[in-house]
């Protein structure tokens, strides 16, 4: 730190994003990203987008958020595209949130929360989890602050249903509610029809997952147009052209091919219940996900010992170190390959340590 | 506006980009891109980049750091990369500015720099320019502000030699100073050399006009590794994955082609001796430019009159309506082809406006 950082951030702690270690070749089930390749239609317009790069970006993006709007049913101006939804999420902590309007998101969440209500100086409130790892929605009922709700929820890939979230953004008509839907696509119901209904709700999802985009950063928030003016004032203030020409290029390309994104949304939940049953033989307990990602842990085998004996096995998951989450490591859906190798070598860990 | 604004935001007048009409094709000397195309390196690596967009990119974007870092003759820790350089601009507002420590810039330069302050509700004091547009470094001399100072400045094109700017460095050691070398190719003095001798300094840069990456969005920081940590801390408590994969690609291409780099800033700066040299003759006063573009008035014709005749025939410059500016239109400086187009379309204008 230098001695000329402002008081302001001298106690941030940055968000730790998970490891890309460049050491060999790992079979990656840590980051939640696609088994697939990005569409060939989304490869070939970004290629098609390099050659002019001498250009600036169109800082609307007008074409790929008119087709953004049009997969919602929303109107243009009903939808922000952002650099990942990261960049929306932060946005919103700063339109959303302040002193007299404190966030409130579970204890047990996407880590990047409580990170971007630090570096935004708003009080939070972190709502405990029940023990089995589900929101109570009770907790969430007339609280009248700024509530951040993943659905399905990270790292647990547990999903509330939409008439659920409905209430809490119902009995909240003078908070925002913002519901992170970067996991909606595998199995979720999305609270997207609602924005027409409150002019309180904000519903962020991201190209990073189903649509195998994690490396073009691509994430967008669709809610009533005033919602999403604030959102853009403050794009505007800080960095209006978050997204290249190669990316927007590619978004249009993969909203062009939306049967190829389907069936890969179709793998991984095929590959999930795979995983979830041979998990379940081996004697794991899980969260009952509705995300690209299971959250397992065994009687037998600490979460960071298991952790630590795949990676050196060359198959690399998540692990964290909270309280209640050491026990468990969540293990990203990857292909059906991927998937039977992970059981296997998960199978020859186990043998070490049940015998 | 929607109700929910924080009142943090409620005043705050985001930056106008300038102008991407789409209705026709025009000659785009307006917002101060290259002429020229990418690299053939940089779009060859970026469409093959685009073939994995699936898995994230390096969050460090370790590869490319060290290729810039030895560009600028400095360590890996002593650069951090960016989406575009407002990125690291807005960065070095919230990381360096506080009301205890307040920041000071020209009255006449980028326009975004009153905005960052003002996202970041940051105190500012704008130091006018002399009557020639230039700046008086007396007037930043022990200030004890962080400075920001365009070299060259926009959008005026005057440059100050480093050892002026290192003046003002020296006379502020507990203040940082951004040296912001958006156009320092086409004819400044870089500061880099300077940051192993002061740890208040830091020069950022950008790959968006000598390198003809405007649409992919990269740009950087260099300064002492303090610094670069700082605004590190800001990056991963916003968005740690701000470059994506074709970008970064991309970066490492047109570094690998220097000399094409060179051979296009050299260019530039013949056609803008050309066209300053027309101008000249054709009567406009202008100020002493070494960027890649000219900023113009003639005492015939307005500004803004100017700028709407260009427009009506197709091409477009700049205009600022500020009441210091609004005689001149900033030219960007393109092929020698459309140099010559806009000298003679500039002649037919002034003939209706001279006669």
């Amino acid at each position: 730190m230098s001695r000329f950082f402002s008081d302001k951030y001298r106690a941030l702690t940055p968000y730790t994003p998970g490891e890309q270690p460049q050491d060999k070749r790992y079979i990656k089930l840590n980051t939640n990203e696609s088994p697939f390749p990005p569409s060939e239609k989304a490869v070939a317009l970004a290629a098609e987008a390099a050659a002019r790069l001498q250009l600036y970006p169109d800082p609307q993006s007008a074409e790929l958020t008119a087709k953004v709007a049009a997969m919602c049913g929303v109107s243009p101006d009903e939808v922000l595209l952002t650099n990942g939804s990261d960049d929306i999420l932060n946005f919103a902590f700063m339109a959303f949130c302040d002193d007299a309007h404190p966030a409130a998101f579970p204890d047990i969440t996407y880590g990047f929360y409580s990170v971007f209500a630090a570096c935004n100086r708003v009080p939070y409130t972190e709502i405990p989890l029940g023990d089995d790892l589900t929101v109570n929605v009770d907790d969430y009922l007339g609280i009248g602050k700024t509530i951040f709700l993943a659905n399905p929820n990270a790292p647990t890939g547990i999903v509330l249903p939409r008439d659920t979230i409905e209430r809490i953004v119902q009995s909240n008509p003078d908070s925002v509610v913002v519901v992170d839907e970067a996991y909606v696509d595998f199995g979720g119901e999305s609270c997207v029809p609602l924005i027409h209904k409150y002019d309180n709700l904000l519903v962020t999802q991201t190209f990073s997952k189903s649509r195998s985009m994690a490396g073009a950063r691509l994430g967008f928030g669709v809610g009533c147009a005033a919602l999403i003016q604030d959102l853009n004032t403050l794009k505007y203030a800080t960095n209006p052209y978050n997204i290249n020409r190669m990316t927007a290029a590619a978004g249009l390309g993969v909203l062009a091919d939306e049967e190829y994104t389907r069936q890969n949304c179709q793998a991984v939940m095929d590959n999930r219940a795979y995983t979830m049953r041979e998990l379940r033989r081996l004697g794991f307990a899980m969260t009952d996900s509705a995300a690209n990602f299971v959250f397992a842990k065994h009687e037998a085998v600490d979460g960071a010992v298991l952790y630590r004996e795949l990676k050196d096995r060359g198959i690399l998951v998540r692990h964290f170190d909270a309280p209640r989450l050491a026990a468990y490591n969540r293990i990203t859906i990857g292909s059906r390959e991927e998937m039977e190798q992970f059981v296997r070598t998960v199978e020859t860990i186990l043998e070490e340590y049940t015998r």
